[in-house]
């Protein structure tokens, strides 16, 4: 497809849209406390990577894992998450990134935030982030 | 350009050398004190986002500024720059995305040290770095 050509532009509109909803649904999940609803637009494969700080997790499972150890064992809670001035851009026909900000409300009050890029990568079965960089206010 | 053939793969591995050209420049120049030659592969745009922790600053002179109060003015010191782990992956014929760790070694002893990502597009003047997301240890 032409760059810049209608079709072009509809194909941009459209992938955006869907990134869009899948943040939407992430959003949506984590606050229904759906961790599963949550990682299944992670890509599943060992090759996902997800940088929290200055610490790399590899793969899905590890993800999750670290997700889980986080927000949904024992003593941890989920809280109420909020995505803000997020920007989608488009990559190519088959790939985005997001950049945009995370806000959450705990139930003992705190307010973990910080900043996220992620980057997609569209799939036969639809858009997955392939890689996560999440940090979080000191 | 048909995503799978010789010709394709040929300018995937051209794409993936420059960018690794590129990073070693930035390694050398921060190395030899040249802020400027670090940041002449930063995208010279107001759109360039440079996210540091859970700080955003947005546009080459902003991100500039951001490095030269951190690393280069009174009292303060580059130190030596390594980067390590780098992972080129193109996203498209115009874009790829670069993960990596940074360790610096300062003269008071100290290392700073952690995680990035970098977004890279092609433009007509070659490869800039049209987003930076860094995370440090704490």
């Amino acid at each position: 497809m032409e760059k810049g050509t209608l079709a072009w532009k509809i194909a941009e509109c459209i992938d955006t849209d869907e990134i869009k909803h899948v943040l939407n649904i992430q959003q949506d999940a984590w606050n229904h406390e759906d961790l599963e609803g949550f990682m299944k637009w992670y890509w599943n494969s060992p090759d996902l990577t997800f940088f929290s700080g200055a610490k790399e997790n590899r793969g899905w499972q590890t993800t999750l894992d670290h997700y889980r150890a986080t927000y949904a064992s024992p003593g941890h809670e989920m809280g109420k998450l909020e995505f803000s001035n997020l920007r989608i851009e488009m990559l190519g026909p088959e790939a985005a990134f997001v950049r945009g900000e995370f806000h959450l409300t705990m139930p003992d009050g705190k307010t973990p935030h910080g900043l996220f890029t992620l980057v997609f990568r569209k799939f036969p079965d639809g858009w997955k982030i392939v890689h996560d960089h999440t940090s979080a206010a000191e």
